[in-house]
């Protein structure tokens, strides 16, 4: 089933934004009048920064790294994600997160009228950045039950001659789902047959449980387009760095509108990514491990709660179903006793699914699904 | 006179892009072969970040202040803003930049057709935005013999229809000319009467040697958008930080804007601009100063080298005029001399003048101008 005619849409998307408003100011009014409130509705790790990381921005800010600068980015930086990535340096151009890059491929690639095909859940960024650059959205839902599985034959039925864009998130957000193989092939296959571009956001991948085949290994030509960034491996949110690795021609034409937009990332910050990188084993695994005892734990709870869901394959979150759940009644009861989480139409039409991100302490987690469970018991 | 046709315009910024990007690319190949080169080409200044705004950046990253935040801007920092600007904190939104604050101001006013009026001579990423988000820029052209006025006949008659804005910078880069009150009073009047707003970018204002009178000053409606940023004041060019203050609409549209593509503001770089705000005073008057003394020994030197130009209100600039001059020439065989400058082709069709920045010590600038006399001589 395709979701959803433009007026529906339009209100779904009306009501997601209020409901998503309602529980944050909610969730601040209660902590306001001294409540204990559990915020498992985003997904801002709540882990520190390492302090190497933090060092080593502080020593580039001492050392004068202050000023403007390239708006490709920092050729050491560009070079090492270059060469962990296996593309050339003239195919990577930072950008102030993720969500930056994302925004760029879509405004050059999509301006001017276009649609693109987003796989439902989906992060809503994806949708209402279509819908400012004036283009379309066609959503191709997936379901629990068929283990989100992008149906193919679907997809393909879906591509028109307006069609420009698919975009994978990979692992997803809100399922952490990986796409496995066998259904990327396909995807990929399709895509190429009929010339449409993929911008795969895999911001979630090198965390991931599972192993995430990414879409740069079948990017012999740098037809597709890969999004990354920091904020997840690192907890890195707040600082605002990421990347897009593409066709020189791409990289070139986000430069240019860097240049008149954001300029560059501050070479501090990218100093800091930098040191990330360098430390990446090290701290992906620490961050991996612990959300890893998460995940084990909250799935047994949600299990024997009788919750319905399949197996997170990335850190943070789960998208549980509960038959009949009225998803945004739910959430904005449960916080009231003190859990904050996000309804399932945040991420589409999915009113009986709630996403949990396990984004706070294991002690407090468990909490909060003590409480969930009640709840819905 | 107006400048320039579509075509002629294309063809214009196509050249003005390649000699500044020749100039740069020259500058970088000279210095690594090991030639020295005094670098005036540029607005970023030679000073240092004052310690105490990296040491509150540094306090805020090891407090913890690297998660995802509001994409309004910290509340702090946006009280502070309102209170030194005679605001309301809903006018105040903090953005990466003051790029990003002009160029998603123009996104969300201009976008879908409509036109801008821009002075001439002007920043080229006024017009490059304008283009890129499918606008029309129509230049209004100011001399240097009269004094860079705005004529306001001329004003008038270049409004029509779809007219949706008038920039202003003031004071101006490349001729660090304040507007005076009585053609800022006709401007304002204009619009007011055709119903056009103005976005007056302001960033030079601070450390302008003379008053600047506020396009906030003429604001009881918030029809007018100021523009500002951190990066000329406290010597933070390379920290991405500023601000817009509009009507509570416009920050509403800016935040929502905000909310996918930049996200936030790093926290700790907030934190970092609200210490420089708290210093503002000291910071502010040591700049002026210093930046005082180099204009005073600049004109000096140029007015005895036989170049015309106005007398620079503000930091930084100074647009000299040499009868009979091709700039682009001029400026690439001056580096071959050691002196990097940015030609007047690069700010609007104004090929007899060059642009100085003042961003290097004194007694390098001083050898950079005789370097240049001798090569206008």
């Amino acid at each position: 089933m395709q979701c959803c005619s433009g007026v529906k849409k339009e209100v779904f998307n009306g009501a997601v934004k209020t409901v998503l408003y309602e529980i944050n100011e909610k969730a601040l009014k209660l902590e306001s009048e001294g409540k204990k409130i559990v915020r498992l509705n985003l997904g801002d790790p709540d882990l520190a920064t390492p302090d190497e990381i933090i060092e080593a921005a502080y020593a580039a800010m001492k050392s004068g790294k202050t000023k403007y600068s390239s708006s490709y980015g920092e050729p050491k930086l560009r070079e090492k994600i270059a060469e962990l990535n296996g593309v050339e340096t003239e195919n990577v151009v930072i950008t102030p997160g993720s969500k930056w890059g994302i925004f760029a491929t879509m405004y050059l690639t999509l301006r001017g009228g276009g649609n693109v095909i987003i796989p439902t859940p989906y992060w809503t960024a994806y949708e209402l950045t279509a819908k400012s650059i004036g283009a379309q959205a066609k959503l191709l839902r997936t379901e629990m039950e068929n283990n989100w599985k992008v149906d193919l034959d679907k997809l393909e039925a879906m591509i028109d001659k307006d069609t420009r864009m698919i975009i994978l998130n990979n692992p997803n957000n809100p399922t952490s789902k990986v796409i496995d193989p066998q259904t990327l092939n396909g995807i990929v296959e399709i895509a190429n047959r009929k010339n449409v571009t993929i911008l795969s956001d895999e911001v979630y991948s090198t965390i991931a449980f599972s192993k995430t085949k990414s879409i740069l290994e079948y990017n012999g030509g740098h037809r597709h387009i890969l999004s990354n960034g920091f904020s997840k491996t690192f907890t890195m949110t707040g600082w605002r760095i990421g990347y897009i690795i593409a066709s020189k021609e791409l990289v070139d034409k986000i430069t240019r509108l860097n240049q008149i937009t954001i300029n560059n990332v501050p070479v501090f910050i990218q100093e800091a990514a930098l040191k990330g990188l360098e430390l990446e084993k090290r701290l992906a695994t620490t961050i991996k491990d612990e959300y890893h005892e998460r995940a084990k734990m909250a799935t047994e709870v949600l299990a024997k709660a009788g919750l319905l869901f399949t197996k997170p394959d990335a850190p943070f979150y789960i998208f549980p179903k509960w038959p009949g759940l009225n998803s945004e009644k739910f959430t904005l009861d449960l916080l009231d006793k003190g859990v904050a989480v996000a309804p399932g139409t945040s991420f589409g039409d999915y009113r009986e699914h709630f996403r949990i991100s396990l984004t706070a302490p294991r002690e407090e987690i468990k909490k909060a699904l003590d409480i969930i469970s009640g709840a819905l018991g």
